[in-house]
């Protein structure tokens, strides 16, 4: 299955402003998150990308996204009617193709030269289904991710076939239902903010648009959990590290590990040093 | 002399999303740039903010000042004719009257419960002419920055009168024209990014713009190296840092030096110390 397609989200009313931060990445260069996210895309093959945005932000975005724009299309979420309404309103721009889900408040450092992006889309290869990213996470954690439960794939370690998926379960409904052979105790496998999704699963959030008529908000848990029902639908860990910028201090914390893992290291940490002796005073 | 007038430029064309950056203020509030801005004026006793920005950002600056708004008008600078232009184009809202002027790319911290505005438009009060906040700085930084020369005005420590203004001088004519008694040595007086000025700055200012013709730029420094060779303009040390977030890393400067100085220390401490574990690894 080759990815030639992304998609972005980027049209919560709350941090409509966020991709458009700025933030010197791994290369030493400075960007807007938007920039580094769409680079994620891009060095993980991809040729097209579609940005999902709340009405009137496409001016904007189309600056902060630089020299990429001319991969980009953008597509406006008309009303705020949740995740996986923002996701089905790019159907036709995938249209009959696979396509990678990105976030526009999520950055990722990975733990190899491949971004972690990269990493997804190499797992799909040999697939035809969807595959989302997961990261075992402590259950104290659990009320801000998506999990998902399920049982090795194959012989491939990391590689899950998903029976479930549950939005923000509580600590008790996780140990009933999404207990992953394997994994540390307390431990479950959360989204990682990223994922290769099928028209398969457009069809499935389609009818979850129709069940919903314009009232409730469309999550892409609950179409995701349906897909489980059906097909064939993975999950991988991947070997990175995501940064969600939305919450507080974390761009502080996406920006100073992105410091530490370009050819500024030194100087960012006699900078820190400096600083902290400053303000020790 | 009271000042309930502020201007802000921001209409660098390089720099036009530098105020609207997000950062986590000293308070521990999430806030864009120009919200930390506009708030180092309030605080200071201002009432009244002009902000000078380019054609076509009117928008986006009113939604990052947020519920400031109301304190703010914004003036176009039509065409990118220099910082003392910028200030100029402020002309109608100042009036008569004497103001603040700050930079939208620079951030404060001061070392004591009175901000660093609120410092200098302190030592403004017995006053009735233009004062600029400086800081010593070493000779190797004076590409930098603006530097003026003179002596202590009186017995008050760290208040100078001005006797000569020059941009980004080399150490060579520092040397000949701006040393100060009682600096340290290859030390000089640079602007610290903030001024009180009076109308007849703006005055003098117009005077450039005439003779620039719309031709070259018309630079704040060489308007007040004039002025104090008319009357009386002086320039005074705060006790607090500067943070210029247009420079690479600048940002991440600015919010780690807040987070430490807010309520937020020990978690944003013990987040970093985390950081740099596992970016060890």
């Amino acid at each position: 299955m080759e990815i030639r397609k992304a998609v972005i989200t980027a049209a919560s009313q709350s941090q409509r402003t966020l991709p458009l931060q700025t933030l010197v990445d791994r290369d030493g260069k400075t960007k807007t998150a938007l920039a580094i996210i769409v680079e994620e895309a891009l060095d993980a093959g991809v040729e097209e990308v579609c940005i999902v945005v709340c009405p009137g932000d496409t001016a904007n975005y189309r600056a902060a996204a630089g020299a990429h724009g001319r991969h980009i299309q953008f597509v406006e979420q008309a009303t705020p009617l949740g995740y996986g309404h923002a996701v089905w309103c790019a159907r036709e721009f995938t249209g009959q193709s696979p396509f990678l889900l990105l976030v526009g408040d999520h950055l990722y450092l990975s733990r190899e030269a491949k971004g972690c992006a990269k990493q997804l889309v190499e797992v799909t290869a040999a697939e035809t289904c969807a595959v989302s990213a997961v990261q075992a996470t402590h259950e104290s954690k659990l009320p801000y991710y998506g999990a998902v439960g399920g049982r090795l794939a194959g012989q491939q370690p990391g590689v899950y076939l998903v029976a479930d998926v549950l939005e923000k379960p509580t600590p008790t409904v996780a140990e009933q239902k999404l207990i992953v052979p394997g994994l540390r105790a307390g431990h479950y496998l959360c989204f990682f903010g990223m994922h290769v999704l099928t028209p398969a699963v457009m069809a499935t959030l389609g009818e979850d648009v129709v069940a919903s008529d314009g009232k409730g908000r469309v999550q892409l848990s609950a179409a995701l959990a349906r897909l489980a029902q059906r097909e064939r639908y993975l999950a991988c860990e991947l070997h990175g590290r995501r940064f969600d910028i939305g919450v507080k201090y974390g761009l502080l914390a996406a920006q100073l590990a992105f410091a530490l893992n370009s050819p500024d290291r030194a100087e960012v940490l006699s900078g820190l040093v400096e600083l902290l002796a400053l303000d020790a005073k």
